[in-house]
């Protein structure tokens, strides 16, 4: 019998996330994930069991948890900062994995559902987008930005960030990265009059 | 025996484009690529011997040359205009579409080549955001911005539309796209002076 862990259990949506933010989530197995995470199969089924749907939907809050997280920090300090951390996190990402991984949550957006029902992943995606735009427009609003142009701010520094990661790995180079994190710095200072 | 026919082949690259855009390269088979160009799947062989890597990288290259075309068009009369036009172009694929389609050249972006060989459908999305990106810093470069802001803006506004689309089919809303162009509008008039 499988015995519950936590620890576990975390490590297999942390390498389901990564797996899906390299491959997509059509073309990966439950059963990749699995090998990915270096869990045995029978485990992975104890601790999702409705399979392949549920992890799927679990690795998307993962690692929208984990920006929202380093986001919160960061913010107290001021956009700037925020900004500047989420540059970096996906900057380690995309060096660090040779350019091979990226973020699960656009990785999910993008594949048409096989149905008319939405699956979860993709509600889960969604969710987190706002998530993130709310945390940006929160501190755009609280140092000085119109509400309006703080919501659109926000919504233009994730998708910027999201697409400059597609961009450096079809290129194999992070000048992308470089390029939209100078434009976007400019932006969020003159939005906040810093 | 198979006849010839450029609006033949061109009808299956075009399939094979929207295709990719909805369901990602890796979880797609030259077989279904067929069927949704409602091209018979001998036809598809006849017109791409060397299968499924040659059908995607066409794929990507039409897509790529599509969007180019409507800029290079709409950039004579400058770089608002072009902005514009591609933020349209967006708007109507994932309006008609239902938020089910998107960019073909995002999508093969962002799954990991099987092998460490860069799989040549890969490097056909490389030089199409290059092109694109090259196209938009001209114009502004030609209508006053700076060359490294002009530089940095062009990938910022390639990488932001990319993002946004993204965000738009998992939401199910064009509010993203609308917040992007309204900040993406302010940012290249203030570049150029407008």
């Amino acid at each position: 019998m499988t015995r519950t862990s936590p620890q576990a259990r975390e490590r297999i949506v942390a390498g389901a996330a990564d797996m899906i933010s390299r491959r997509g989530l059509n073309a990966t197995s439950i059963r990749e994930m699995a090998k990915h995470a270096k869990a045995p199969l029978g485990s992975t089924y104890h601790y999702f069991p409705e399979g392949k749907a549920q992890l799927a939907t679990e690795a998307v809050r993962y690692a929208g948890e984990l920006v929202a997280r380093i986001l919160r920090k960061e913010l107290r300090t001021g956009p700037v900062a925020g900004l500047r951390a989420l540059l970096a996190l996906w900057r380690t990402i995309v060096i660090e994995s040779d350019f091979r991984a990226g973020c699960p949550v656009l990785a999910v957006s993008i594949e048409e559902p096989p149905t008319e029902e939405i699956p979860a992943a993709v509600a889960a995606a969604a969710e987190v987008f706002d998530e993130w735009e709310n945390l940006l427009a929160a501190s755009l609003r609280e140092h000085g930005a119109e509400p309006e142009q703080a919501a659109q701010l926000a919504t233009l520094v994730v998708a910027a960030v999201e697409g400059t990661v597609a961009m450096c790995r079809a290129k194999r180079s992070i000048q992308p990265l470089d390029n939209t994190a100078e434009q976007l710095q400019v932006l969020v200072r003159s939005a906040i009059n810093d």
